[in-house]
């Protein structure tokens, strides 16, 4: 080794020793009649001291050293005068006696530090620089923490990573697929897959009963912020299992993540039905560090009025509404008319569309105020306020209008709101269970029905005969881990039974020969016996992140592509030769 | 969970015990009175018992059953009166009490049990019902457990885990690339890596000293038996190191690998050079089980005579040949005209493609006999004997022609002895390193040089001059992993310095436009502080075929392509449909 020690791990225990270090130029201070220089590397930072008077050669030498420079330093480990206690090596300092210079470094066209004044473009286009930054090194080390933690678990509870194949075959049913032009096939492509789903099935009906595999996924969808065309998922199927015996099977390994990487006890994960999730929270995937749950003030045209709390006939747009809910903000009585005035711009904002938001406010001395004093009688209002457990100082937020789509966007302001209180702790984490997801999706442009999950979920048994006479009410066994309002983790139980499986494509409109060419193998597979079968997949970028304490998962993976899904570093996708679209047999259109 | 117990955990402790299993039905012997039924799982096989006296509603129900059906049995625990030992719940039995069908199985194709009556194509086409077979699934969970083996050995040598993407940029350099056409950039591909190779240099640029990754590469090559277009790789590297750094690093991985998977300690790896390599063995790639070292009986041409074992001006052959050589065969002086014939075929196919075979034979009661009798005196021939350390009872086989040529050609000769001899022991490892590779091979076809490993390859310090006035002679820092005649590893020092690099990329015929085009990154990545560093990629699919003690790399992937590329399970690569296309800009040509 060029080295015998590392930037990280000298200390007050090593004071005489001779060592030799390696790293980059942090940063230089000629004082002098000594020079002092921080040494870099990936385990932490070193004071390497020249002194001009013993050594007027070496310290002119270092002198002409900029940023970045990589160097190796051979000298003895000194006690630090001026000790700096936030850093682990701030005890001592190295006194230089050899200098070598492996590499020269341009000026950097940003500061390697957490905090640095490079932009987005700039920081991805140096990614290999903006590695260097000590926090997006940390995201790096936990990221790979993680991945020991979960692939150890996994093994010692007897799961076999098992690896599935990259280049398969394209489905269209889903995201759109990546396609790789195949030489050898003329005309024919292999796709990227989605997920290994029918893959990881398949080893179910193999008898590989508990499966596991950390593996890249790719879907060419149009990017929205934070998706990348390719990520990586942490994919899982069990056999002979139901769905409670894999949630308690995941709840284990999540429980164990967090005690390994943070020491948290999460203790049990509660259950909620996606039903009461969307009832309390307006949401599939709620956020439940804080409370704020709705308050049913309508519940539905049909429902009983005389569940209503609020009554009718006083307000066209509750009379008109569908549902009308509300949530209490605790302590925000106060709220300034420009304060209001914002928070309903906010749900005015094209990405959330409500028309309006009313209010209603327990003032400190317990008075009642609301936007619609004029429709409604002090005492019906004092109602409402009681119904909602409002105390004095707080205030209801109100939505009225469609049901599930007024209860997403009054969930959209729950967070919004939940977020200026502060009640969103990147350091509290609430896990918990979504269950009993519908199966289906109706599809109101295209008329048709599209799986919640994916066409391989099982109904639950005791729905099987509504496919027929009512699909949209057939729930699955179909499950999301959730932490933090976050979507972390979604499984379902399968199908493992020809019939019911060609079924499920037909609802989907696939014709019996789409179905048969596309997963006749999977359907074929069913009738050579299929165990009963379950599992679930992680987004383990996503994990990284939410361990990370971060928002986006881009400083969580190495080499991130950008919003049009370009590597700008190494300027890809980018034009291929004629010699190779001639060998593919493929012709660009214009 | 479905089951309380597997089918391979129980036995004499657990008598008496209320069980369920779940599996698949193995083999039923119908017995009158009772009806036996081999059920299996992942973990073994559990033998229970149906008896037509106190049950025969039940006995009678799974007799309905065949091989491969699903079910789960509950029942009792009981000693077996008639034990087999041979497998580990062979002391138990469960008396049947209830069972459940899960589904049933249409008789499969071929038998599901380690010897098979499946030919390939129908093994792979029902690749889910192979997967079952005991040894393929041992070959997978071999591979699961060398996985975790590596990862932890590599984890606690303070490497990291860092992904790297797959969507990268085609580099014509080498093989082809597979590439992926992107929508979003129209008329612009991404190619699948044939190695992460460039971003973990960028890596090492980027101070993450200690990387690696187990990673899926592609390559899309005309296949070859056992090649796959999607393989695994081991890929790491290391700053601050040089060769024999890296070389003791693995060293200590693969040390630990045979100890924990097959208690081998298989002690330090001897280093032998490329050159020593070729000389002794006719192979880059030597198989070191066994001696059959070359004895040189001619050096060269331009070789002072009087170093030749054989007198010139007596036979034309070995007069106009630059090279001749042999190998002793201990105690096979007793092969047949035929036996030695069918030698002499074997060097004579295309695939060798050798003129002739030469023999000298040492009879048990020490006289010598050769097929150049009549070219040379019997002292001569006793010299070389002698010479090439003959016992009595063994027999030189010997070949001569241009020099690397031929030596290959022997070294073939060889392994197939060998092979003969039973030589070539499965169960014996001996792992060697191939050190100082030649940076560069010349292409007679196309007259130029390619890069013997690849181009980030650092010539030897030393031979840098020569770089410009003879580039054939210039060697590297790179090194081969080998077992058993294997390729298990290869590796260097990588060039850390953009002038070299452009150098290196304008030897390989590479202008400087191309070279910056594609490879444009990681140079101006060398100018911000690039360590020295160096690494390492084996061939996992390779190691676990060898752990297994298998030839082929098929039966250690869960879903293998075949020769053509083709998934036949899954009829992959398929046509897309012309939506796709035109989203893609793409035309097929005719």
């Amino acid at each position: 080794m060029l080295r015998t020690k590392t930037c990280g791990e000298l200390s007050l225990k090593n004071i005489g020793e001779s060592v030799t270090l390696c790293g980059w130029i942090q940063r230089m201070r000629d004082m002098g009649g000594m020079t002092f220089l921080d040494l870099r590397d990936r385990y932490g930072i070193t004071q390497i001291v020249f002194n001009m008077e013993t050594n007027a050669a070496l310290c002119g030498q270092v002198r002409g050293y900029g940023r970045e420079c990589v160097i190796g330093v051979s000298g003895t480990v000194a006690e630090r005068s001026n000790k700096n206690l936030k850093i682990a090596t701030g005890e001592i300092e190295i006194l230089a006696e050899k200098v070598h210079l492996y590499n020269r470094s341009k000026t950097p066209p940003f500061t390697i530090e957490t905090d640095t004044d490079g932009g987005d473009e700039l920081r991805m286009k140096y990614r290999y620089l903006d590695l260097r930054r000590p926090n997006v090194r940390a995201n790096l080390e936990l990221r790979h923490r993680l991945g020991m933690l979960i692939r150890n678990y996994m093994s010692g509870a007897g799961f076999l990573e098992i690896e599935t194949p990259f280049l398969i075959k394209s489905t269209p049913e889903g995201a759109r697929d990546f396609v790789v032009p195949s030489r050898m096939n003329m005309g024919e492509f292999y796709a990227l897959p989605q997920s290994p789903q029918t893959f990881k099935q398949l080893l179910m009906v193999s008898g590989y009963d508990k499966y596991f595999q950390i593996v890249r996924c790719f879907r060419d969808e149009d990017l929205r912020a934070d998706r990348q065309p390719e990520f990586t998922q942490l994919d899982c199927e069990m056999s002979f299992v139901e769905q409670d015996d894999v949630l308690a099977t995941f709840e284990g390994l999540v429980q164990h993540l967090f005690m390994a990487e943070k020491g948290i006890d999460i203790g049990s994960l509660p259950h909620i039905t996606y039903r009461e999730a969307m009832d309390k929270y307006g949401s599939d995937k709620p956020d439940i560090r804080f409370g704020m749950e709705f308050v049913h003030i309508k519940k539905g045209l049909a429902a009983d009025a005389s569940e209503n709390i609020l009554p009718s006939g006083k307000f066209t747009v509750f009379d008109n509404a569908e549902w009308v809910g509300g949530f209490v903000a605790r302590g925000c009585a106060e709220y300034t008319r420009k304060q209001i005035d914002e928070l309903t711009d906010f749900v005015k904002r094209p990405q959330i569309g409500a028309s309006g938001l009313v209010w209603v406010r327990r003032a400190n001395d317990g008075s009642i105020k609301s936007s619609i004093d004029k429709f409604y009688t002090p005492e019906e209002l004092k109602l409402l306020a009681d119904k909602a457990d409002m105390q004095n100082g707080d205030i209801m937020l109100i939505m009225a209008g469609i049901g599930e789509k007024t209860r997403e966007q009054l969930g959209t302001l729950r967070l919004h709101v939940a977020d200026l209180l502060g009640l969103r702790s990147a350091n509290e984490y609430k896990p918990l269970w979504v269950v009993d997801f519908p199966l289906l999706e109706w599809n109101d442009e295209d008329k048709r029905f599209y799986a919640k999950h994916h066409p391989f979920t099982s109904p639950k048994p005791e729905h099987i005969p509504l496919l027929d006479t009512d699909p949209a009410s057939v729930n699955a066994n179909a499950y999301d881990l959730v932490i933090n309002g976050v979507e972390i983790g979604g499984g379902s139980i399968r199908i493992h039974d020809r019939a019911l499986q060609k079924k499920m494509f037909s609802i989907l409109g696939f014709t019996d020969g789409e179905a048969q060419k596309q997963f006749g193998f999977l359907m074929d597979a069913f009738e050579y016996g299929a165990p009963p079968h379950g599992g679930i997949a992680f987004g383990f970028d996503r994990l990284s992140s939410l361990f990370g304490g971060a928002e986006s998962i881009r400083d969580f993976i190495a080499f991130p592509k950008n919003n049009s899904g370009r590597d700008v570093m190494i300027d890809s996708p980018s034009t291929i030769s004629e010699d190779q679209l001639k060998e593919l047999c493929l012709t660009v259109r214009n």
